[in-house]
């Protein structure tokens, strides 16, 4: 423990006036390991093509201009391109943006859950909900899903209900099953809450392209939310882009908590400017599918169990060892993701090469179980 | 109240299930006004200079290669560039960043302050402080300066004693009053102190080249921290990058609180450029301390009352009427600002001809009272 720096040796944490409750805490972490096939945080493998790249530099290059001013603080220009995209009649009022959906899921737990508070989702969920709702002193409550991760309308009503949560996040399609969310339950959620309810469209452009968003259900709903993220369908991890829909009261709410100009001036110029070529930066989306589909159909004939996804990754049960399983990918340059669910390892759909390289490995470990 | 979208007339915020602390606040709000001399948020005026913004271009082309991807979480690069731009024999692990200094103390005051904890600032200070402090659902002591805004060590250490708190910050030099604080205040607080000490130096490049910067009291203070920001003297405003240094165990805390890969790889990528081209963002500085020193000299000889500053502003009584004053100079296309301290308004230092359209508008205002 401590390192040395100036020739001194430094204190360890404990010696620091932490907060109790982040005592003996371990900071969140995904393994950032350099192997040449990384398929284990769902991102978007491929890069963005290199006419849009051309074209987002020319606006960086536009806001660099004007980079020694603070940034827009209401990023209107951002707004008015998300409910463009979005679509709906939704208007820049409608529209949220932050460093990643992981800061506008925080702005939201901040405005409306916080210490004294709840929150509720359907486990197993994306990881970071418990954690940011703990985050702003606010408390988790995990439900429950069917074996198959999939949840009926009743089931969740009743639930929700018990809860009775100021904040409820559904996730849709759900990370890290692929699990997808019929409306009627997004509608049975709404009406069964008291709290916010946030539906959390990460994935939402590998759904089936005719399966509705539950952006059709934000009128008359001033409780829900619409999250998505430019990090996968976009390939943007790297810019830091979630969004949100909601009604401009929300909106109103968000601003409230947010840090002044927390959106810089290149991330907006950005974000402008990957919109604008959004029908070039979706057309990967298809082929990604085919690969998540062609994942699927292979893991099924080696005798694994994936389940059914709408998204860009799938999960995939029959797995007897996962740390062995998981170890031995690794050792042969493919990065997958153990998320801790008994008996299974997630995989992201990768381009054809990469998605080749992981079913090609785990082909020459041998057969599940 | 309530605006229509897809034809309905939608809910107030009183409304929706907000925070009962948050109800009736309003969003924090400088006015962004389009005015031909914007003097009101201490902005660095200059813009970037062309050779510096080309190289920025050049380094965020590399970074949007792979921008699909997630961004390196520990944005090494980027905190070996802060160590060597500040010297005194820092490390890359001495060092944490965030989009904004605002964030950077966010992560701090989450850290070690948060529900049932207190902050500590000596007031008139930066206004951001308490706002951040109750975001955190910790609690804001304010403490008091002397007539002129300087503070003793006795006095100050008295009072932080008194006060109790589990964050104190210091702000070095004081915005918005320009006032420098002596490195003997930070030692007598640090040892009268039980909690965190952070020095805020957003403005320290401001200050005289000989005056020592309180990053020479690190070394045996794991309870102190020095923040900094590329918003003032690197004219990066619009890039959104505050950072700080401390003892390697006070960065493993912040780590445990932020949101995970929270700065974009284009951040990192334009922090890591500016750094390299720090003497020529830097030689703008002179050029800023000058134009500082006009407008207090002038000011005096209007019959004005201006401050010490030891920053890129000036704060100045004498001010009959500052809503008057202020609304005058907005008529004359000027912008300043009334930070709300009686009789006094606060104006940025500009460039030359900025800065003479300042002073020359408010001359032909008519004199003090």
């Amino acid at each position: 423990m401590g390192a040395a720096y100036d020739g001194r040796v430094t204190v360890s944490l404990d010696d620091l006036p932490l907060r109790d409750d982040l005592r003996g805490l371990r900071p969140y972490g995904a393994p950032q390991a350099p192997l040449p096939v990384a398929l284990n945080v769902n991102e978007n493998t491929h890069p963005v093509p290199e006419s849009v790249a051309s074209d987002i530099l020319d606006d960086i290059a536009v806001a660099l201009r004007d980079v020694n001013r603070y940034p827009d603080r209401e990023f209107t220009t951002l707004r008015e391109g998300f409910a463009a995209y979005l679509g709906h009649n939704l208007q820049a009022e409608n529209i949220w943006a932050g460093n990643g959906s992981n800061e506008v899921l925080q702005h939201i737990l901040q405005a409306f859950a916080g210490p004294g508070r709840t929150a509720f989702g359907f486990g197993p969920t994306y990881s970071m909900y418990p954690l940011l709702t703990q985050g702003t002193g606010a408390r988790w409550i995990s439900g429950v899903r069917d074996s198959d991760y999939s949840l009926t309308a009743d089931d969740a009503a009743a639930q929700v209900r018990a809860a009775d949560a100021d904040v409820i996040i559904l996730c849709a399609p759900n990370n890290p099953t692929g699990t997808p969310l019929g409306l009627d339950v997004v509608e049975a959620v709404y009406e069964a809450a008291r709290g916010i309810v946030i539906v959390d469209e990460a994935y939402q452009e590998f759904a089936p392209r005719e399966s509705p968003s539950a952006l059709t259900l934000l009128p008359g709903r001033p409780r829900l939310a619409i999250s998505r993220t430019m990090s996968k369908a976009f390939a943007f991890a790297g810019a830091r882009v979630g969004y949100l829909a909601a009604d401009p009261a929300f909106i109103d709410a968000l601003r409230l908590v947010r840090l002044p100009y927390h959106l810089s001036a290149l991330t907006q110029a950005a974000a402008v400017a990957a919109l604008r070529n959004a029908p070039t930066m979706l057309s990967m989306v298809d082929e990604i599918v085919e690969q998540r589909d062609r994942i699927s159909a292979t893991l099924e004939a080696l005798g694994y169990t994936p389940h059914e996804s709408w998204s860009n990754f799938v999960l995939f049960g029959g797995v007897t060892d996962p740390a062995a399983t998981w170890r031995a990918l690794y050792d042969r340059g493919v990065l997958i993701r153990d998320v801790g669910i008994p008996g299974h390892l997630r995989v992201t759909a990768g381009t054809e090469a990469e998605t080749t390289a992981f079913l090609d490995a785990l082909a020459s470990i041998g057969s599940a179980a």
